[in-house]
Order: C-alpha cells, then structure tokens, then sequence
C-alpha cells in the first residue's frame, strides 16, 4: 500500500463509522422505569450512603476498581514530541482500545491542559477518586519523574508511568531472554543504553534491580557518554555518570554485551556494531525507524541477537505484552502501588512464557508454521492467551508478598 | 416489598455480576495485529498530526464530539447533602446510564476532590480538552452558580448544571401546561418558589425569561419570604427580593396560583393549598418525599392540577425529560455553550409533545390504557420515542440562530 493509502486507512479507521475509538456503555439493564429507579434515584441512594460510611464500598458498587484513567499532558505523543493534550487524544484512546481488549480493562482517556508539572500533579490528585488506577502517558522527561513520583506519593491507588516502568519491564524481559541465548548473564554483561529520557532511566534502574551492575553501565544521551565530569546532569543521569574517559557512543559501544536504544532513527553504524564483544544483543527500539536496521546490524555480523519496536521484524519489544497484564494483576490484588516486585514479577512472567511451547492457536493468529524460544523469538506475542493468566497471577502474587521489615511498624493508609 | 429488600435489590443491582454501572467498550475492531496497527502505532499517528494541526479534527478522529463529563464535589448529592466526590460515583455512573440510554452519549463520570470552588474550577479547565461537554451535577448552591459562571466563561464547549437548567427546564414545560390546563398564562400568574437552591433559582430565572413577572413571584426560602428588607441574601436571591409585607410560607401562599417546592418533605399544609387561588398548580417536588403528598393536597380541593418528582404519582417532574436531549442538541449542533434560547426551545419542545396524541408504543410500555393531555398528563413520559427526535431538533435549531446584534463585532473563538 501507498503512504498515501496508509495514512488514509488510519484516518478512515479513526472517523468511521463514527469518530473515535472508545464508547461508554451500561453495564446494566436499563430499559424499563424499574431498572431506571435502580440505576438512578431512588435505588442509587442506597450505595451512596454505604459508601460514605465505608469508602472501600466504592469498589463494590461502582466501576472504580476496574476504571483505569490514561491520562497525559501531551508533551511527548509518541515519537512526535510535544503536541498538546488534546492532539493527544488518539494516542489515549488507543491506549484504552488495548488495555480492554487485552486485560479486560476499562479506561477513560483523560486529556490535561497543564501549566506545569505542579498544575498536573493537582489535576490527578483531584480526579483521583474516580479511578482504580492511574496511568500516566506520553509525559516529557524530566517532568514525568517528578509527576510519577509525588502522585506516588500522594494516592492510595497505583499509579503507573507506563513510557518507564512498562517498557522498562519488557526490556528487562527481552534482555534477559537474548542474554540467555547467547549464554551471557545480567550479572556481568557489559550494557551501552543510547537515550536518558523516561524508557531509558526506567530500563537501566530495573535492570539494575534485577542484578546488573553499575560498574558495566554506560549511559549516552546527546552529548555522550555520561561521565562524571559532566555538569549538564540532572539527578536521574547523574545516577549513571561514570569515571569514565569514554566521551562517545562510538567509544561506548567498542567491546560492549548489550546495547539499548531508546533514542533516534539510525544513530548506530554497521561498525559500530562491528565492535561489540562476541555474541552481542542489539536492542535498537526508536520507533518507526530504529537506530539501526536488523538486516543492516545482521549484515555487519551473524552472531547478534536482534529486537526492535516494530512488528514487522522478529523481537518486537512491544508495551502491550506488560501494562494490560501489571494493571490487571494489580487491580485483582486491590494493589495500592505497583512496587519494583511487581515489576520484576512480570519480567520473569514474560520470559519464561517465551521459553515454553508456543499453542497452536498462536501459530495460527500469526500465520506461522512454528515459533521456538531462540535467537528470533525472546518474548512472547501479544495474541498469546496465556499472557492474561500468567502475567497478572505473577504480578498480584507479588502484591500480596510485601517485604516484611523487621522492626518497622507497618503503616497502611486506611 | 419490604423496605430490606428494595435496598439490597438496588445493592444487588450495583454490585452484580461485576460492580458498577458503566463500562467502556472499543468502538473498532482490534483483534488483530493489523487492527492494532490502525488503533495504535504505528496508524495513530496520522490523527495526531492532523488534530496538532486543527484543533476541530479532535471532532473527526476521537470520541469528544460525543463525549460528555458528568462531574461533581460531591457536596450536594441527590437529598442526601455533602458526602464527598468518592459517594457521588454512583450517581454519576447512573446519570451515564441515562445519557446513554435515551440519547446515545457516552459519559465519563469524574468526581472531583475539590477543596474550594476555585480548585474545582480550574480542575474543570484542565481536562476538558477531552470532552465535547460538561455536565456539573450534585454540586451545592452558592458554588454551584459560580462555578457554572466561570466555567461558561472559560470554556469552548458546552458547560450545564442540571440541577439547575434542566430542572427548570422540566419545571417550565410542565408549568405552562398546567396552566394552559387551568386557563391560565404564566404572564399574570403570582407564583410562590419554596427553596432558593440550584433549582429554585434557576427556575424563576427561566420563568422570568419566559414571561413570568418578578412582581408576581414570591421566593421563600429557610428563614421566610425573601424581601427587601434582609440582610442575610445572596446576589442571587436578592435578585427576587420583594417590598412585601408577607413574611412566611403561609402568608405568601394565600392567593398564589402557582407554588414550586424545591425543599424538602412536609413544608406544606393542606391549609395552605385551600388558601391557594382557584384552579391551583402545585409542584411539590422534593424527593422522594414531597412538601405535601398528592392524596392529602387534592384532598384539600379537587380543581388543583399537582405534578411531584416521583414516578408513582402522575405528572414527574423529572430530568431525564431534560438533559439527554439538550446535550445531544447541543452536540449534534457543536454549540459552544448552552444558552437560555436553547432552554427554551426544548421547554416548548416538551410542553408540546405532552399535547400531542400518544402513540400506542410508550401506553405499552407503561401499561396503561389511554394518556391524554389534562390534569393527570402536563408532561411526556420518559420511555416516549418522539422525545430523542423533537427535542434535539429544537435545541440544535436554536443554536443555529443566534441573535444577531447590530453594530456589534462578532467574536468568534477558535
């Protein structure tokens, strides 16, 4: 098809046969003056007066644990940069389409005109009662840190940034596969992570959690190599400033394990993939254009283990495979945050799935003829069913199993 | 029934098979990894673009045309007074239903944690680039004036109270009939308001605007009969204060052709309604108990035509004849606000219909043998096909035609 036909297509999608993506139906008979006097007064009086004396009734007698809102300022849509909130609608309905479709979830997109990061904060927080859980979109670094982190804070239910946290868990899934195939391990692996915005930050922290060590990381945003005689750094690079006379990503990349690219189209040559250590991973996710191609990164040398964002090549490091499943398993254990465990929880979900036999139904939904763990096939397809048990029954697990620490009185915020 | 079991049957009603009233469904196919391509990347894309170009594709491209917020504090819900936002969500989520049911828009239900007017508003403000309307409900008077005020002003999309415009709408529809069946006319008729909350404000507001004369109108409020020479009034009451001897309910009453209740159960006598002129109106209609129950006031005199807020008693005064239809006029005309015009477009819109034969679909519906305008039928019933027709057609035929003012530049926002 045609670009022109392409762009057509996803328009005509959009508008027709009526615009948008999301509707609001009832849940519930309503089409007699009986079922009215349930659904409206006199009947709703009596679920507004239970929950006012107990508000944990809410999730009884209302959508809220179920409702997640996905909500944005607009200042980073996609890989289109700052566009405003309401250009951002499309992307937040496409964001409920999936977390339905998926994990059975029901999402109101939420659209807000902010001033600042303060002005969002006091947005969120205000809505808050409304919803079961938060999740954040398409929010700039470095704001998206401090938004996350205060309405963390702040709220009583999870609050997900899913351009980190989600994608971080996929990476870690996919890396931990691709490491395993090529006989490495997080432990010791050397990894170059190109890009320090939101996914960035989020990935080498998880990892980090996970077991790999700081001493073999090296960050590069568009200036370079983070080291520590940089004085340009807020405090999420300056977590990763190395001593460190490297100063390129040229430099960076020279005997390195892994490489993770959450920045732009093509900022990785053939050589430099060349200079990778033995048997290196390649995980090159800017979106639609990676930072290299596979067949160019294959053509410099055959022993790599590839993924990108894009469906169109094997390994797509796709957001889908986590956030429905970490809601869903955070929503059935009434979680109140999504901790680290959580997190961790779904990234071994994930890659052990990718190692066990593929369904024949999977086969089919993708018309392939077979599909084993291996150097094309480290995480799971999103068509996979066993992703809705698996994945949120590791994460609610998770949940529940707080660490207990010794001596600390545990506070629960009633 | 007994009293047990109507309120577990309306608990039942909310909590199963899973809690709540609203869900949010997918409104494209998205079960393929083509569909989600087209819902999500790399397909959504193109609509950004287009709406980051013209904010008016939001129209063509995502669910805001259609979209509607029903949002509260919480601090007046339905009789029950201030509960909180987290309370409220029931009723939201049946305003949703309604909304849904008879005119085919789709809610999001937000409540609000508000810790003054000015916070709500400015949360208001925020999210609207989500939604093609604002319904502000259950919000407690003075505020709520205030809020609609403010909000009207800022925003380019619909904003309605309906405890204020659409109950004054339904008043004055049934109003005029119960006149037109007392040969009467609302140009001479003295008319006492009992309660000066949303309600009673707003419907000698749109009295007024209709042809009702201040100098006929009796406003009493908790303290007696509003008049001139109190201190204690609020801009909006004062609006109605008389230089008038009458101090209390009964004194006022003495006389009135019409009286409105917006208060509370009980305030009226029989007495009273005999002091009334002849041919009487009395819309007594706090809810669910009125200020003097239909079978005690025709008791007092038989040439009363009485209408309540109750559907087991004839003539209910209720809202749902309002507010759907207004918005889907409203929406379908992508009117920028909601104007008095409008109001009173859909008040003849009603009024008329109630004078109309009745099909025999809606006696089906509500098993009954024959309805025919007369002191038992001022007001259609809710189930009454022809109201999603005439309604909205003659909203959104009023705000086509504005009033053009001469010599006055037109502003046209963009």
């Amino acid at each position: 098809m045609s670009q022109a036909a392409l762009k057509k297509k996803a328009l005509d999608y959009h508008r027709l046969p009526k615009p948008g993506k999301l509707s609001v139906e009832s849940s519930k008979p309503c089409s007699t003056q009986a079922d009215l006097s349930l659904a409206y007064t006199p009947g709703v009086a009596q679920p507004v007066l239970e929950i006012a004396k107990n508000p944990a009734k809410a999730y009884d007698y209302t959508n809220k644990g179920n409702l997640v809102a996905v909500i944005t300022d607009g200042t980073a849509i996609l890989g289109l940069g700052d566009r405003g909130p309401l250009a951002a609608k499309p992307v937040m309905e496409g964001k409920g389409v999936l977390f339905k479709q998926f994990a059975g979830i029901d999402v109101y997109d939420i659209e807000v005109n902010a001033k600042s990061p303060q002005d969002f904060i006091k947005v969120v927080e205000a809505i808050a009662p409304t919803f079961g859980g938060i999740n954040l979109e398409d929010i700039a670094a470095p704001h998206c840190f401090e938004i996350e982190a205060a309405l963390k804070k702040k709220l009583d239910i999870p609050v997900f940034h899913d351009d980190q946290h989600g994608t971080a868990t996929i990476i870690c899934a996919g890396l931990i596969n691709a490491l395993h195939v090529q006989g490495k391990s997080l432990e010791t692996a050397k990894i170059v992570c190109l890009g320090a915005g939101a996914a960035g930050i989020a990935s080498l922290n998880l990892l980090v959690a996970m077991g790999a060590k700081k001493s073999n990381i090296l960050l590069v945003d568009s200036k370079g190599v983070v080291h520590k005689g940089r004085t340009d750094l807020n405090a999420f690079k300056k977590a990763y400033a190395r001593q460190t006379r490297l100063r390129t990503l040229e430099e960076a990349m020279a005997g390195a394990d892994v490489f993770v690219g959450v920045s732009g189209a093509n900022l990785v040559s053939p050589a430099m993939v060349k200079s990778m250590a033995d048997k290196p991973v390649v995980f090159a996710l800017a979106n639609p254009n990676p930072e290299i191609l596979p067949e160019k990164a294959k053509a410099a040398r055959s022993d790599l283990v590839m993924a990108t964002g894009r469906s169109d090549y094997p390994n797509q490091v796709n957001n889908v495979l986590g956030f429905p499943f970490i809601f869903r398993g955070a929503l059935d254990a009434r979680a109140r945050e999504i901790t680290q465990d959580m997190l961790i929880a779904a990234v071994h979900a994930l890659a052990e799935l990718a190692r066990e036999r593929v369904p024949a139904s999977v086969l089919k939904a993708y018309k392939l003829k077979q599909l084993k763990f291996g150097p094309d096939y480290i995480l799971p397809k999103p068509f996979d069913p066993r992703l809705a048990q698996r994945v949120p029954q590791a994460v609610a697990k998770a949940a529940a199993k707080k660490p207990a620490r010794a001596g600390a009185k545990k506070t629960r915020r009633a």
